[in-house]
């Protein structure tokens, strides 16, 4: 009989869960991810800042990254942390950071596998549905940060459908 | 001598924390845990949230994982930590976030190998004994991720004897 | 004039190897993804291994998972790894084994991040793109791995378009 | 409609590779364990080799762990490693290091993760079923930590039922 | 003339810090080490906390460990890091904890590579000598673990000498 | 016409961040290195604080580590973190945990890998370009680590150009 | 008298290994590795290859990275450590693959940390110095790789000065 | 009884591999070190290799660290995995390696965690006791890199005692 009852229960559950079509969903290419960054980084150098800037697909996979003639060592991990960060969780970090200030019993969400909750990574967006994630980091605040990153997202605002 | 004092000692150390006796151990199989899983996944999903659910074992093993289709590749990681949690510190996650942020002596419990810190984990039990762990994460809120989890044990709350 | 060759160096060099048009990509949903890890198991346990089968999207990330009741702790994350590594390889992990065996020069290929180089991974294909992969792990013989991998993706094999 | 082949499919997948009843285990106890570490100890202590010995439970846990005045400090990790290997694949670690050196292929089992292919690790029974594993690490070859290794489950031999 | 101010410089720099002759150190023996794990598990048991206890010598290094029959899987990890930590920077565990709580510039000091500072850990000395640590983990709360390891310490006290 | 774009845009954007021409970049040498370590452990050692000192070259990767005769098993690792740290964000590890006190959402870039929010670490300064770190760790109190770093710069300063 | 050989001994042994004035070092900058980078990924694409290509600077720190739109998520980190080797061990990964394969003392090369022994990765050189390394991964053969890595050199070779 | 047979088997067990008494060591102390560790170096340079050499305690705890101005970034790290080596399986790495050519079996002593099976490390001895251990990387040849290691031994020989 137990064939029986599981035929039930893992059908009520997962039928409206998941569909037993293929999933087709949108990704970014390399060649705006490679706009995105270099915009970034050019941004932040336009203010004196030496940034890394880091992009990844929808999956958190980092799609290109670059770093400025002068940012420090450590800016290629945190940017791409701030990237992933922003495209898994499909906020902008620095909101993240923001929400963890003020409620502490959110405070592990910087504590996830991968996840940087300082402020520089912003979603990539088709309409509503994220499809990558861009993050700086290297200059002297999150909010500067992400100044760079959407000026890299505004550059290819028009295309990102 | 020393042969005679490590035996007293060791003796009564011992003989009252451990059982010469072979431990017998109840633990929750795949089949249960497969349906833990896709109701939480199935649960969260009807309330918009896409989510992953992940169940071990009482030893902190996974027994099941289940993505949905739209959850964030950070998913599988945190609802497995939640659940590994839940099941070795047997409270719910929730609780634990809600220790640490009254109590800042607790906050380095998050840092155990291993923990997550966030509301979504729920020790999986027969009677006063666990037995494993559900773990949900992807929704926005610890207590929505917790309220899928509870709806995958209640879905099989009767069998868990 | 460094602006003007940049201009000309950057463009002839990602002009054919990128499209500034959004990526469409199919992916592996849940559904199917459950169907292929329960199969698995179940065609592994019913010659008297247990395993754990796992299934990752195209990213490579974990999409279902399930470890049969008596399968070695060890089985999540060698499963895991052999998913991982047919997803992002496109390559069953039993040829890579066969390549590195007959290849030293090869043989690092099983060092890179994440991979395990030992039969029982199957990349999921539709037609020739692959949308993701499955790993079983714990049966005596990475042959035997591989052959209830294949009984997974047979089961849905006509729903893989 | 797809309510209805989910439910058919995963019946008929599950039904024989799981049960719904909760899973009764047999396990090490803490008091055996400590027996089986210090006679493993103390065994190779009277061939002069000074060496670590783990004991780890049916889930690869770590139950127990002993370093000899002079041992390495690379030995409470090798000797868990040695333990942890045994227990989850059931076979002595010195059959896998033959194993491996008599099939290239196989020689990847050497890199699952936690897993190391040197003489020295052999699975507690009980019966047919594997309820641990025990470790040695120190004594130079694997043939003599394994000796050591022997000893300590010799010692206990009689109450592991 | 570089040889010259070398010789100068780091002449003056290390001759007060270090000695030319060998050290000789005292540290803890593996018979110590299991009496004082032993006596920790016992005293948790008898107040019903199931835990493991940990024992590291002078240089950080395991040399005894014990987890009750049904202590979680995570505190093996939680003892030894709690051990370690104390036997490191010589300080109980707890009293660190507090630090922490008081002084949010030396909060840090908790995600130094290998620490806990969580209560339960406690230095073992010879007289002011740190030659070891003792750490505690899986009762319900920080003070109730420590208690466990002192009582460990205490049984052995009279030979630290 | 992509050709054309992406040349537009790519050269707007990275003219003014990079330079085509080689960089030259001046780096701190193993003998001043070993100048200021040594004497960094020195001065802690002279007021009774036993310590690691280490020295990273400007792209965070160490160039000289001494750790004095009863230092603490984990200051090698803290030291080189916030050697690391002082070096890539190029302030004082000091100032970096002031600011984190007293700014909740900068918290997390003590998460940052490899970074050390405690104090002890200075940049090591050719006029203004930071051409490495030093980090201190041992003595109790981030000040006090800070002092003896401080003092191994003071002893080349009037070499660092 | 401990103060007099200390300084003798240092003296005479660093001062033929190390300077007192600072190093003054070339370095790759972003804007030639952008162009490396990029025509290295497209030239692959060229004869149908999807890669990823890394550069690192001379210290191995990433400078610049480009996943093409159907490379595989282990290639951003298999080129990278390609790149990482070939500019810490000043050869091409694939000389060293070919080392390892007829030395066999030389085979743990491969598990140096950050190391993969795979060919598709080359220094990059200005004269005899090294100045950074690209790293190609994703062709099914690592002299495919290390002939798309050599275009993106080729590209900027006459700039290399 | 269960008091009873723990007493007997206990005693049996740990009376001869482990003594009440507390454990006196000798150890390298920092002095030494650097004397080896310069003249490691400098000893390389001479022959113009660039190196890293370090210098690990008898517990595998690093002392000092030196790196040659133009030594590769890898060389930190490999220097200390062979020195930790040495110092703790207690036999020349070179000599680790040969064993590992001839015997496929003894193959995964290389993959102890910390291990590095390359020529280039050397046990510390004072008579026939280890204290400590020195590695050496850089070098094109571990037969290279431990001729260093052994003049940096040899320079402090007489003070081995």
């Amino acid at each position: 009989m137990k064939r029986i009852f599981l035929a039930a229960t893992a059908s009520l559950a997962l039928s409206s869960a998941a569909s037993a079509e293929l999933l087709v969903e949108k990704n970014i290419p390399l060649d705006l991810a490679v706009e995105i960054a270099s915009e970034a980084v050019a941004s932040c150098k336009a203010n004196g800042y030496e940034v890394s800037a880091a992009v990844v697909d929808r999956a958190g996979v980092l799609r290109a990254l670059m770093r400025s003639d002068d940012a420090g060592p450590h800016t290629p991990s945190s940017s791409t942390s701030k990237a992933y960060t922003s495209a898994s969780l499909r906020i902008k970090t620095g909101e993240m950071a923001d929400l963890i200030a003020k409620n502490p019993t959110a405070a592990e969400l910087a504590s996830i596998e991968g996840f940087l909750a300082l402020g520089g990574g912003i979603p990539i967006k088709t309409g509503d549905v994220v499809i990558g994630g861009v993050g700086v980091g290297g200059a002297p605040g999150g909010h500067l940060d992400e100044a760079c990153a959407q000026a890299g997202i505004d550059k290819v605002q028009d295309r990102l459908k």
